[in-house]
């Protein structure tokens, strides 16, 4: 047995109106949970990015790529976990803060460099990115504060570009 | 005909394998392009947000509301389009530079306040945060100084909190 552990799947696809319910099939057919997913159009207004995080060992994923790989519209796959690559988060979060923590919560937001992008009726709505472990850090410091509500987008992903 | 736009559909479901899957057929099916999306778990682990921009007249988007709404683990269905909320995207851009336009990218960098989150063999990699128009115009900018490769993320969202 592999150890079980968290992987970023990077998908090019054909912006084609079915392709994302074959590929979220592939993933619930295989018992596959889909973690997060981010998607949207790349250079080529054409083609669309999508990276999935899923939880799985090596084996059973290396099964699924190659399952990903046959489908139609699909034009590349890529394991990017292990590899050396920038992948990054953001984190939309509103923030329910009383008067007697609001200076602590500045503290913490000049501190880390996050950024106030909405101020409503005194809820405060924060923007944070960074690595997946970075922003479930962010979760924890932020909780005994007051969460209000939060959104997440999946994570983004580039590989390290090496010299050609 | 009423007019054609971009809708924010922000969705709760139940963290079940084919949940995704049984969205994204729903959009093709009716013949919904889904442009962007980004889905991420909630405060309720149980829970994820999912959330799909799509072009479409109000009226067809009422339709696929309504249909949303009948599938099993979707527990609540919003369309943000028009409503007063922070929306925002993440693009993650590797840029590659020729040594004369390194100047002209630093400038840039930093009167946008964008972050540069790696450096590999020449090439940038910078963070920028916004609304989608601001991300588009970002590309727009960027564009003349040399492009290698990005990763967007789809809209996060959150509506405007009112006081109970």
């Amino acid at each position: 047995m592999t150890k079980v552990r968290e992987n970023t799947i990077s998908m090019l696809v054909r912006n084609k109106p079915d392709v994302l319910a074959r590929i979220a099939g592939t993933f619930s057919g295989r018992g596959f949970n889909i973690e997060s997913i981010s998607a949207n159009i790349t250079i080529n207004p054409e083609v669309t990015r999508i990276i999935i995080t899923t939880i799985g060992n090596k084996a059973t994923v290396e099964k699924l790529m190659k399952q990903l790989d046959r489908l139609i519209d699909i034009m590349h796959v890529d394991d990017l976990t292990g590899k050396e690559a920038a992948k990054r988060e953001m984190l939309l979060i509103r923030m329910n803060i009383k008067d007697d923590k609001k200076e602590a919560l500045m503290k913490i937001v000049n501190t880390y460099n996050w950024r106030i992008v909405r101020l409503d009726n005194g809820y405060f709505t924060l923007e944070i990115t960074g690595a997946k472990d970075d922003i479930d850090g962010a979760l924890s410091l932020l909780e005994p504060l007051g969460i209000d509500d939060y959104s997440r987008t999946g994570t983004v992903a580039l590989e390290k570009r090496n010299m050609i």
